[in-house]
């Protein structure tokens, strides 16, 4: 993801790469550019110690895409805020931080505050498509019933981190146990994407429950990084619901499996409102989701150098928007004078 | 409209309806309730004078529900602003109001930050379906190529003036005459859209065609309001496109017709975006137009009132979303301290 970003940063004028911190060991001191695979070096080498980096480049704004968890996504976060420089980051529990931990969010937002800048969690999902667009799709409803968002993807093109996650190639009877003892973890960030919506559309959210059912292969299913056979699992097909009371009000679905082709399952996005009025909107096939997460973390770079400081969602931030042309015309009077006056 | 939106006001907590005026001078005086067709009266009369309902009310906010053009909506806008009122107003042009008159347009992008209080045009189309909506899915995208957005709907509930307007009943010559002399208008709102799409993505807008053809029956169609005999006009198919140079960027495509089921045609919105990634969206049947612009009207109060002083478009703005609950629960602290500090 954070060589996807730097390409595509790379692409659009009006931005510049400013420098690159990594956490592996190994990269450090590489060129940028043999780093993120293009042909020529870009004079910008891999720095291993993120404050350095931040003090050396002074960059306008951070792209964090180095994790998944809140707390693991932090002290690089308090770093970067701490000199002044907002940030955008693609860790899932970043989408709405609240949800891991009230404190860690709260000590972000008044971090960002203070140094007046601000701090994003985005991504396609949680981010976008079980969120924001729901939300988005809730503002011609007079009244919410219920919402029920499914996204089917299409693992086939991830490597082994991804399909061992979804518990991809094992028996029912490991997944099972992968799912207790927690290696088999599903989708990241339902909790976070319904507390994006309830708390846009004031839902009185309770109980949050989420289920991980195995995707028993009946076929063979084979990619360049895992061979299933029939009776093997080819996924994960995780749900969340959440309750207002008894009533289930938000129902998220989100299987993942290799090569759903194999057994006539077409990949989708669906959002379906039940209310005033009711109403379905579906993408055949999914919006895509490596490249989605590239472009909606740097599409909102003007978006977030023009916000008010703070901790931020993207509830809470004017719709992203593809960013053709020169990106500082995006930059409001304010957010130019704080970087170049 | 105006009747759906305050009936809306009245249902939702912690929303009061402080006071109404109209422009038909046989309501003045007519109790709120009568007027919006429900039972009981309300004790809010209908003040025929906009200034006198607006010094004797003091409302925090006002929704504006009383024409179409900009030029008509103006004069209202002004004398709600100068009283140091924001308003939401659903007329068509308000949408991206620079788009027919960029002198008024700054005229009340600076009495509003006078007053320091925000203006915003809102309403499913233009607003929502063919703009806003389409801007967000575009945020996932690092590179656009060309945008078709699509909205068959179902003109069968409609009265006389939405009819006429889209010379439903007419011959194809008297069509095509209307359409020469601005009888037959079609689709209000196409270079507003355009504009705001091409204004949020940084786009090279130049030239912008519209075209507007009749839909000619082969059947026998008919509503409570018009007959149309096979050969005759049932419809207005409207498009528009948006060019950067000689290459189309933005077509809208809005055909507008009564009983479309009558040969076969299904209703619905569809947003295709040709780019990096490509993908196609889609809601059938349509989102309901009517109560849809009800919704987002009233939706969008507590966004108005928590924006920064000036005039905006639904592109400047947090998302919308359903309002649930309380109201109240919306406002940020600074909108709270103004309008009850």
């Amino acid at each position: 993801m954070g060589a996807g970003i730097a390409r595509l940063v790379l692409e659009k004028p009006g931005l510049e790469l400013a420098g690159a911190y990594a956490r592996r060991a190994e990269r450090a001191g590489m060129d940028v550019g043999q780093a993120i695979g293009i042909a020529k070096d870009l004079g910008v080498a891999i720095e291993p110690d993120l404050t350095t980096a931040v003090k050396h480049t002074r960059p306008h704004i951070a792209i964090q895409a180095t994790c998944s968890k809140l707390e693991d996504a932090w002290p690089e976060i308090s770093i970067v805020l701490r000199h002044g420089v907002p940030i955008i980051s693609i860790a899932e529990e970043m989408a709405y931080p609240a949800c891991s931990s009230p404190a860690i969010a709260q000590e972000m937002h008044d971090l960002a505050r203070t140094e007046g800048v601000a701090a994003l969690g985005t991504g396609i999902n949680p981010g976008f498509v079980l969120d924001l667009l729901v939300i988005a799709m809730t503002g011609v409803c007079a009244r919410i019933d219920s919402i029920t968002a499914t996204r089917v993807n299409d693992l086939s093109p991830y490597g082994p981190s991804v399909l061992k996650a979804q518990g991809i190639g094992l028996g029912p009877q490991a997944f099972a146990a992968g799912v207790e003892s927690g290696t088999v973890a599903g989708h990241f960030g339902f909790p976070q994407s319904i507390r994006m919506i309830g708390s846009a559309l004031g839902l009185n959210i309770g109980r949050i429950e989420e289920e991980r059912r195995p995707i028993v292969s009946k076929v063979h299913r084979e990619t360049a990084f895992v061979s299933v056979a029939p009776g093997q699992v080819a996924g994960c097909a995780h749900t969340a619901t959440a309750y207002d009371g008894d009533k289930p009000i938000i129902t998220l679905v989100h299987p993942q499996q290799i090569r759903p082709e194999l057994e006539g399952v077409e990949t989708g996005d669906t959002i379906e409102i039940s209310g005033m009025p009711s109403f379905r909107f579906e993408a055949r096939p999914e919006i895509p989701g490596g490249r989605g997460t590239i472009a909606i973390a740097v599409n909102m770079i003007p978006r977030v150098l023009n916000a008010a400081p703070g901790l931020l969602t993207m509830a809470d931030l004017p719709v992203p928007a593809a960013m053709m042309g020169d990106a500082r015309q995006f930059l409001h009077a304010r957010a130019e004078e704080r970087h170049h006056g």
